[in-house]
């Protein structure tokens, strides 16, 4: 036969799961979108359709539930784990399980006035509003012997007003971009990190604080910067992440230049003092790069977008 | 001829204008998405393509440019009656002007550990994050005479994990649904609320405070409300605005109703006390409606959805 | 109660309704999204959260499906006629029902080399690939007495590479724009037609006939307009299908002008005859209105886009 | 210093470059999103923000505009190995150029009637209407010696009504789902291909042919299979086209398995004899895998899609 099987994995995407705990009064609520993705001995179904090995993409949707009730939701890592191990350990075809996390944060409704009919305003524990901005990603992957855990987030939009600049570049033939001496510095951050924990014999990291902190470096580079290129401010977020998170040995960033042209405003007469910008949508600049801690391989893949 | 035109109008919409101001260190941005619809006399365009009584599209969006300069951003709404004034008093065919606005919310970026390499962590004042969560929305309308001014936002994701219940309804021959105790709550609330302003000889609202307390009312009585149904709550938050803001005359909302279903955790052995929920995407139910201060007239659309 | 509830409509949206007729091997396929709205006698519900007069949006999400099985989908219009038909005559509480339905078309995959494994290449017919293009959209709204069909289309996105100027226009101290003698015009059709028919004793128009006849024309207008205006163009559409097509007597067209924006190519030495061309996202200009029948009663909402 | 730089590109992305080719009346069109990864001597630029072997993102866009006019566009593949060629070789700091392509297909306006004001119905070869169905994609990288091309489509929806099953799997204690052996099998196909030229001195495949010819196949293996599992007709896919598409030697899909599942009509006394179906949304299998040609190195990536 001149064609082979590569690599495959199937399962059930975007699960979503959510979950309340109830405390007295006073609840909480978990909000993920859960994917499974398994691979092993999976052949016979992609030559002959035969499904043997196969246990159904619906079956691995129950589990996603079944188990958010068994073990609870910790965190997004956490809960990869759980659903991970269980996959790999107990089908014998199934060799390795990746797990892939949305998380959606909550925060509670600030009642204030007294209003309420029906119960005392300060009581109010169960009502929740969604807290927008960026989304948090967890992937975990798990082949029986180790274990790779890479925490992310998504659609974290940022913006600096000055203490932007961009000039000294390469010109060509096809260059008619003027020098900036103070520009505006947008993107919407999508970052990836790994964690160097690989082994159950390692303690775990506090994976919900870890994201906070990683997020809060993340936000703390951005702002302080003082930027000569997107490029710089990227490796400042990165960099700032991995001096001072030692669990964390990997991180990848893709950041669209969210472009804000500076209108002309000559022909009407006026002067535009970086007052007033056009905001673009496309194209974009893009910049992509991987910061590492020295000596740590890299594994996260570069392609973090399609375009 | 056996045909003719009705109402038409036209503008250039979507133009995302951002504008800086600079206090010192301390930076303010305001963020919109303007569009423009300008209607008069515009029958020999359509019948014939002259366009003799046409102001460009393009001439629209160079104006919502050079106001932000010349008017700065006060508020939506403000900027929104700057504009409409200037087309419909500027050029005699023009008879009347719709602007719509978006606007998005930002944030400052908290700093916190002097880690800053430039400047003290506690003088940035130029950096923001985009502060996600609903979308603000305002309409202006004018014709010379009156105005109309309709703001709102969409797009707040809200839920209660308890004090919902649904039960009593009519039962037909395809009526299936179990009646529910203790059910979650959920919506993504749009909302239109149309001022009792008209007129340049009234004292005008203030736009910025009254946005913040109708959407506080709003969130206050999705909290408080012990629901028997969506549509008991949705009239909970109207009234509880109409009552609370005297500016306003008139609101409506567009919820739907994000089914979180309870899974059946029984074929696992498992109880599913109210903690494991599917959040479903489709269908959904859609709750409609308007609530009016007593004697006024209803004026905002019936439609706020295509579906 | 200084607050009373005004215009109020519920139901399930959104249901996602696919139906096959085998006609021995060869198969054929409907692909609705069904959305039901309707009103009565609600006030209860929202006043007090009784709901003794609600019958449950599940209801009437399994009345759809059940509905495609029982009367079939012979056209959308047909299956929406069908339903508000049973909702207002089956339950005293519902005055009025309104159903929108979004249809998606499909189209056989042809199959040319016998490679096949099971069966003749030539006897597939129960394989289809979606067709793209435009979303077919119908709106049925039943009072018990008078019917109202508004179908309609949307994103259907064409282009003239010439046949288009704009000129002759009003210049205030805005306007920046350049004359232009030889552009491109290009939109994204959306279109909402009203038809004559209201009455059970008229005869019903063909549906599926009707739909094709004026998207021939829509299409046809746009390619052989030489355009001063996009809307001239939009008037030279909306005529010709109300001249042509004697069942329909309203049409509301909303046309993006998809702006493409002849590159400057002198700063690199190359003379850009109407090649190359940026096409922009946004602002876009936006160009709406109604074409009548003489005599015929405007009944179309004048907003089909928020912006 | 604890940490370093890993992989890293830039450049910019979503060019929506569209080239109009006049041939007398006759047009033809080219479509286009283009986007530009650039990598190389890169180091500076990260840590210091010095912009020296920086062509900035802006440029490149301005060289895609350029190229559209100086080499015209083929095909998507030729456009991105013109580009990819002309930024490493012009640059000495720039090792590597990656340019991704999205086309968007157009088909002509067929007018029939006659009814033309202006010119004759048949004349008219300058209106167009977009194809929709799927997005062709090609992905050039060129290092200075070797070039790699992905080729692919997404968004290519498609559907059996008959002519599947799914039995015989794996049952543990999670699954519930039951058996089938007349279901729908439907998806959005996503597909990658790797052509096996490397080098300027082999002989180019003929890029646009091999695209049509590679879609045929996809879609006619996806008819012609009757399928036991989704994996099963991926590979008939992979393995249809690799047999007979000697310059393909690897393809990945990514398909979901777009859940069509059968209505309960036994409530209201109805028989749903595989006639009406839900269209469910959220969750769904998702189906990957990678066919190659027997000893081709698999390169591309696995992962297509984040979730």
């Amino acid at each position: 036969m001149p064609t082979i099987l590569g690599q495959n994995q199937y399962g059930k995407a975007e699960n979503r799961v959510v979950r309340i705990v109830r405390d007295g009064d006073t609840h909480h609520i978990k909000d993920l979108n859960v994917s499974v993705a398994l691979s092993g001995d999976m052949d016979d179904v992609h030559y002959s359709g035969s499904n043997a090995n196969v246990l159904p993409t619906d079956t691995t949707k129950n589990t996603v539930f079944a188990f958010a009730k068994e073990h609870g939701i910790e965190s997004a890592e956490q809960f990869g784990i759980h659903l991970a191990r269980h996959f790999v350990t107990s089908q014998e075809p199934i060799k390795a399980a990746r797990i892939r996390i949305e998380e959606y944060a909550w925060e509670r409704i600030a009642t204030s006035d007294g209003n309420s009919k029906f119960i005392g305003a300060d009581e109010i524990k169960h009502s929740f509003v969604r807290k927008g901005q960026e989304t948090r990603t967890a992937q975990v992957r798990y082949d029986g012997e180790k274990w790779e855990v890479v925490s992310g987030l998504k659609d974290l939009t940022v913006l600096n007003s000055t203490h932007s600049e961009f000039w000294g570049y390469v010109k060509d033939e096809y260059t008619t971009l003027k020098e900036a001496y103070d520009r505006i510095l947008a993107t919407d951050v999508s970052a990836r990190w790994r964690y160097g924990w690989t082994d159950d014999e390692q303690p775990m990291p506090h994976w919900e604080k870890s994201y906070a902190q990683t997020r809060r470096h993340m936000l703390e580079a951005f702002a302080e910067t003082y930027s000569l290129s997107l490029q710089q401010t990227l490796y400042q977020m990165g960099s700032r992440i991995i001096e001072n998170r030692s669990e964390i040995d990997e991180i990848r960033f893709s950041l669209p230049n969210n472009h804000h042209f500076l209108v002309d405003l000559e022909p009407f007469g006026l002067k535009n003092d970086n007052e007033v910008y056009f905001a673009a949508d496309r194209p974009y600049g893009l910049i992509e790069a991987t910061v590492l801690r020295d000596g740590a391989d890299p594994r996260i893949p570069v392609d973090m977008t399609n375009l």
